[in-house]
Order: structure tokens, then C-alpha cells, then sequence
């Protein structure tokens, strides 16, 4: 198998038996990008020469010194700093800006070992849905060029789904990370809101943006999690599905938009594959004290977007997109009442969530309307995502289903805040079935 | 009067009427921390030509092309990131660090024509409460070299309070910015927490740290607000003392040490002269449901300071204060659970205090125990200002009453979430009264 192929773990197991060098493996994914990235279009940044240099100087790292996530390739979307790389936000206030500071997931990244590979588009400052006409990312998707990978983290959904690298960074402040997730065929995960740290990536909302995390299967995933140090309260006990009681979740609220028949059938046939392993699946729908999630999630949005883009539009607003310009203005005219009342409500709905998510082993949810749409000018619709960023639970989108076109469809596992690794094993036992019998592969 | 005493308000009439360039007012301010900055320790990075330059290009601006900030000096913390000089913040770690980048802040105050003066000093990362002999700032009192200065605001608070520059920017998790204003007899506004952008600002806490401001008029500190683009839902309606309805809040809850000596006839000799000005004061308790929230307070910093000193903890462990190790080791062993029920309590406490305080015109408060301790190695308690960080609720502190050695006290005076400019007008008037008859002068 070629090594751009291999998950990040498949990759270290090489690393290990001395049957594959990082400079190797690194050559092998420079090659990957070099034939796909005409089509594909992932990378915002990417120096070969960069990449083979730090490549060289992990091999030359003594076996008994190595770190945890040693060689491990990482995409990183342009909206978090590198000090080795320009950080340009899609943004043409920032282009080839590069101050020499990396945020502290890249810090923590490096000190584990990891190869930052390189930087990801995105749409504008991670707070767009526009495609290229409106200076959002050319990126495809991994799976069809006419369709669009999702956004805003466009790029690390793309690069991992296309076999360029294993891991991708993301964000997420509605659903930047779970639905390019889903698009393009790729585990996605949104941890518990403020359990890695958010410095050096651009700000929207304190209270909704985090940190997204790409791979192709979930152990690459705990590794990640394991370098930021994210630990449960609960010890690590085996999860099995059979006995488990799962809550099917297919529409929040009535006030989501209905699942397409993509997502409807992924839905049923994720139901049937969870009973045939013995798990109990539960139909559900949130109570009603649920249903301004999103409206408040909108509200708050709105009134952080005012103060986070400020600093920028006194620079340059000529160079900003209307919707941001819009955020500043505030021209919907919101209230600070307004804005206060949804942050309230939102944290409010937050334990009430945790406690409905304890009476089930996880909750089970569309991740997105359907397949990726045709056509890149818009990244998709994010509401199914935003449950999770609002309540701050760690989500993660499992592949395995496909829609009318035959382009991925994933589904998101839920648990409650600060159950991030509990989750990852649920997801070990549920991406097994998803991914081997529910009629997608790459 | 020489240049260096007046407000930045002073100095612009200045410049409006042609009487005083930026570059003589730059001048002025350099020459007092020349003559004063031995004892006072107040810059961790002054360039003097670097300033200088700046005042030049700024008055080289035609008049009706001057900025609302044309030449306001000011010092920043040294924890806030600045393009043009380094960002130490007081960490070995960081020793000369100079990434190109400005915090979102330092971006809008120079779009608005302020004058970058320099960096002051803080405690290590703004997050320890330790003096000279653990990497704590050398900066003194400005009012006497053998007390502290308060932190972790150290040096905005002691530069701002001696005439070094008119303005200082500070930053509070609890109480970083309210008490270094009380010590060292200046005003000082901690506004509703994420009304001005903390991006590029040393992170701490996402929930509480927030930008703090220093002026040594409320005049200032509106033109500070008004660049900041803070606008309250009402109505600018004056405010006048007489007929307004205060409340004194002398112990918020049990939980709370008891003021000290001068804390306490400041707040008896504040209540006398608001009610000679007409003022209703009614002496007040929280109810019973705030008493944990200090107690959650620090749980919510061990659990946020546990995430964002990982990163430099995994690159430089053996240069970190212990504090911050122990908060990245999670000594004292919360759950995450534990830190969740802090979090979600002080989310529930929030519109309750806001509805507390709309019943009255504000809340007086004090703002520290006494006056400014002796010596320089702690940087004293920090317990009475942290309900309104933890609240989010904006607080200024008025100085204006003096201690039993005549160092400087002030009062705090609080109102309900995005009501900033309205503290302000409040403020204008009890400023007048309390800097007019509570007994300190500079």
C-alpha cells in the first residue's frame, strides 16, 4: 500500500518496525497533493521543501526520544497560527501575513511530534458560506470535483477525505468541522467546548468556537485527544453495543429543516445496523424547552460577530465580506437584552442537555441535510451541527453511508460535556458497523 | 502645567488648538520616565526613538484627518500581543519574543490614532500573585516605592497612577485590573466581560478574563468605550446624584473577608457624601444563592488554566511558576463534573445579578481590602473584585478616600450587563464628589 494511504497510527506502527521513514511517508503525501491538488484544492499553503525538512529532523530523533504523535501529518486550516507559515484567514486584508507565533494547539502539536504539514483554506475567517465568486476557497470535493467539500474548514475536510494527510485541524462555531466531515467521507470531531485551547485560532465566539479535529478512523482520533491531555472523569471501561441504548435523535426540534432523503435513509438503515448488533435504539425528539436553540445560537453569533470583527473593519472593511461587515453594523438591529437573553438561555440549556444525554449510552443524529450539494458557491447547511457547538458536547461524525449519488453520508454520535474519550469508544464500536456495512467506502 | 499631567482628553484639546504637538507630549512623558522610572519599574519594553517616530507621523496627519484617539498615549500590559515591540509576559519563556501581530484591541485603538507607547509590566502570564523573588515585576506603588502596586496589572496600574502615560490597558481574571486602580489612585474599568475583543490577549480564562482600562478621568475612559464601539441598548440621558437610588454592598456574601480599616471609613465617608449629594443609599447583602460564587469562581480558573497552560507546560515545564503547573497537573484533583456545576452556576447567577442591580441606579462596592500592602511580594487579595468578573457585569473603580498610611482607596461602582456607558455617566458624577471630598489627592 502506498504510504499516503495509511491512517496516522498505521503510519507510527511503520515508523516503529523501521519500515518506513517520516521523510519517506512525507514524500509519499507530497506526491498525493501533487497530483490531486489541480483538482482538489485543499491547501491554502504547503512549502515541500518545509515539510521534508522537519520530516528529516523527526527521523533524526533517537527511537527511545520519539513523542506520542511522532511523524504524525497535519493539516492545519488557515485560520490558526503556524510561525513557520503565513496564516491568511482567506482574507485579502492577510495575504502572505506570517507573524511568528503558533497558537497553542500547534504548540502542543509540535511538542508531541507532529509534522505540521500545512495550511488548509477555509472560507473567509472561518465565517462564510460563500464559494469562490465571493473569495471562498476553490477546494473540491475529496469525492466529486463538481460538489463542494462544506466550510468553513473546506480544506482539512477535503485534504484527509483525498488520502493528502491523516490528520486535519478544523473549527467550528455552528458547523464548520462535522459537515465537511460528512462531505467528504471522514471521521470529524467536535471535543467538549474549551477542552483544548482555542489560542492563536481566529476568533468569532468565545463562548461557541473549537477547535475540530479530522482523521480517518477513530484511533488516529484518540491520539489527538490523548496529546491535549483530554481526560473523562470516568474510567476507561469497554463499551459494547450489544445492551447498549442508543437515543435516535432525527430531528431536534421542529424547528430544524427535514433530513434529505439521503440523510433520511442513512438515518434508518444506521437504526437497523445498530439493532442487528444488539443495541437498543430509541426514536426521540427533544423536549420543547429546546426549541430557540437555534434562534439563540444565531443571536449569539451575531452579537460576538460585532466585537470580533471590529478590529478588522476599522483596517479595512472594503476588504470584508457584507455579512461581516453586516455583524459589525449590527444591522439587524439586535438589543444587548436580545443578546444577553440568548447567551442566558444557551448556558441555561447546557446541564439540561448533559442530564438528557446520561439516560442513553450516546445520542445518534444527522449530521447534515444530505450529500454534499453540487456546485461550490455554498458550503451547505450547518443546522444539524449546531446543536452540539451550542451545548458544547463533543460530537463525532462517523462515515459509512452513502446518498442518491453515491458521494458519503455520515451520522453524529453525541455525549455529554467532558465525555470526549467515553465517546470515542462508542465510536470505535459504532464506526466498525457503519463503516463496514453501510454501503459507502473510499 | 508640563504636558506629562494631563488626561489624554487634556492633551487633545491641545493638539486641537495647536498649543502642544504629539511629539512634545511624547517628549514629556519620556522625560517623567526618565526621571521616575527607577523607582517606579513600570515598562517591561520602552523604545523612546520608536515612540517618538510614531508622534511624529502622528502629527504629520492633516487636522481633519485626526482619528477620535489622535495621540492618546498608551501603556500596554504585557500579556497583550504588539506588532511592533515584544510580548514577554514576564515569562523566561518568552524572553524577547516578537512575533509581528496585534491583538484585536491594540489593531482598533491604532485604526482610532492612538500612540502605542510601550509595554508594562505583569505577573507571569498575568495568571500568579507573586513579587520580584519568583519572576514577579520589580514595579512599585506609584504613590510609595515600598508597597505594591497591585497586579496583575502591575505596570498599566503604577505608569497610569505616576503621570507616565495617561492611559494603560490591563486585563482581569479576577482582579487584575480593579486592584492595581484602587492601589495606585487612578480609575479603572473592567467593562461587560466580551464587549471588547480579547483576541491576541493572553488567554487564562475564556469565560472571565476580559480587557481592563485605565484613565485617570471618565473622560477618558469614554473615549476609550466609544472607540471600542460599546453602545448601550438606552438612551444617553443624564444621570444626577440627587434622587438616585445606591446600593452599598459592604460584604457581599459570608464568603467574603472583611474590609480593612481604610476600606471601611472609605465606605462609610462614601455613603455620607452621596447622601449629602442627594443620593438614597441602601445598605444591602446579596441573598443566600450567590454564596458559592466565589468558590466557583476558582474552580472554573483551575479547570480553564488546566487547558491553557498545557501548551507551554509541554515546551518549558521546568520555566512555569508552580501555580500554573499545578493547574495543568490538576493537583487538587477536580472532577470535571466539579468544574462543570462552576461553570454552569455562574451562567445561572449572571441574569439574576443583572436583575439585582437594575432595582438600583448602581451598586458601590468595595474595591479592595485597604490600601496598598506593604512590600512587593504579593500583590494582595483580589477577593472583592471578583464577583464582577465572574458576573460579567462592568465595574469602575472611583478613587478618592485614603488609608491610614495616605496611600489611595477606592470604591467600585457597578451596573448590570452592557451598561457600560451608562456606569460611565454614573460614575462622572460620584467621581466628582468622591475625588472632590473623599480626602486623597495625588
Amino acid at each position: 500500500m502506498e504510504p499516503f494511504r495509511l491512517t496516522a497510527s498505521q503510519a507510527q506502527a511503520k515508523f516503529k518496525d523501521g519500515s518506513l521513514t517520516v521523510e519517506q511517508y512525507a514524500q509519499s503525501l507530497l506526491d498525493r497533493v501533487a497530483a490531486r491538488d489541480s483538482t482538489v484544492n485543499a491547501w491554502a499553503y504547503l512549502n515541500p521543501e518545509l515539510v521534508l525538512e522537519r520530516a528529516r529532523e523527526l527521523d533524526a530523533i533517537p527511537p527511545e526520544k520519539r513523542s506520542p504523535l511522532h511523524g504524525v501529518a497535519i493539516g492545519v486550516k488557515d485560520v490558526i497560527l503556524t510561525k513557520d507559515m503565513p496564516t491568511q484567514y482567506n482574507s485579502p486584508i492577510y495575504v502572505d501575513d506570517a507573524p511568528k507565533i503558533d497558537a497553542a494547539s500547534i504548540q502542543t502539536l509540535r511538542a508531541n511530534g507532529a509534522l505540521i504539514f500545512g495550511k488548509t483554506t477555509t472560507t473567509e475567517f472561518a465565517a462564510t458560506v460563500v464559494g469562490p465568486s465571493h473569495k471562498g476557497p476553490k477546494t473540491t470535493n475529496a469525492h466529486n470535483s463538481k460538489r463542494t467539500p462544506g466550510g468553513s474548514s473546506s480544506g482539512s475536510g477535503a485534504a484527509v477525505g483525498d488520502l493528502q494527510v491523516p490528520i486535519g485541524l478544523g473549527t467550528q462555531t455552528v458547523g464548520s468541522t462535522i459537515r465537511p466531515g460528512s462531505f467528504n467521507g471522514i471521521y470529524a470531531m467536535k471535543p467538549t467546548w474549551n477542552s483544548i485551547s482555542r489560542e492563536g485560532q481566529k476568533l468569532y465566539s468565545l463562548i461557541l468556537d473549537t477547535l475540530g479535529l479530522y482523521a480517518r478512523s477513530v484511533e488516529d482520533l484518540k491520539l489527538l485527544l490523548d496529546a491535549f491531555q483530554l481526560v473523562d472523569d470516568e474510567p476507561e471501561e469497554p463499551f459494547t453495543l450489544k445492551g447498549a441504548k442508543l437515543a435516535l435523535l432525527t430531528l431536534p426540534t421542529p424547528e430544524w429543516p427535514e433530513p434529505g432523503p439521503g440523510t433520511a435513509a442513512a438515518l434508518k438503515k444506521g437504526t437497523e445496523l445498530l439493532r442487528a448488533h444488539g443495541a437498543e435504539v430509541e426514536e426521540i425528539t427533544l423536549p420543547d424547552e429546546f426549541r430557540s436553540m437555534y434562534k439563540y445560537h444565531l443571536q449569539v453569533l451575531s452579537g460576538d460577530g460585532r466585537v470580533a470583527f471590529l478590529a478588522d473593519y476599522y483596517g479595512a472593511k472594503d476588504k470584508m465580506h457584507g455579512s461581516l461587515i453586516d455583524h459589525v453594523e449590527n444591522k439587524d438591529k439586535h438589543t444587548r437584552q436580545d443578546q444577553l437573553k440568548a447567551f442566558d438561555e444557551l448556558a441555561a440549556m447546557r446541564p439540561k442537555i448533559d442530564a438528557f444525554a446520561s439516560k442513553y449510552s450516546a445520542i445518534v443524529a444527522p449530521s447534515v441535510l444530505d450529500e454534499a450539494p453540487v456546485g461550490l458557491e455554498n458550503t451547505g447547511s450547518a443546522a444539524f451541527c449546531g446543536p452540539w457547538t451550542a451545548m458544547h458536547t463533543p460530537v463525532v461524525n462517523i462515515p459509512g453511508f452513502k446518498g442518491e449519488n453515491g458521494l458519503p453520508i455520515g451520522l453524529s454520535v453525541v455525549a455529554g460535556r467532558y465525555r470526549d474519550q467515553y465517546l470515542l469508544r462508542v465510536c470505535t464500536e459504532i464506526g466498525k458497523v457503519f463503516e463496514g456495512e453501510g454501503g459507502w467506502s473510499r
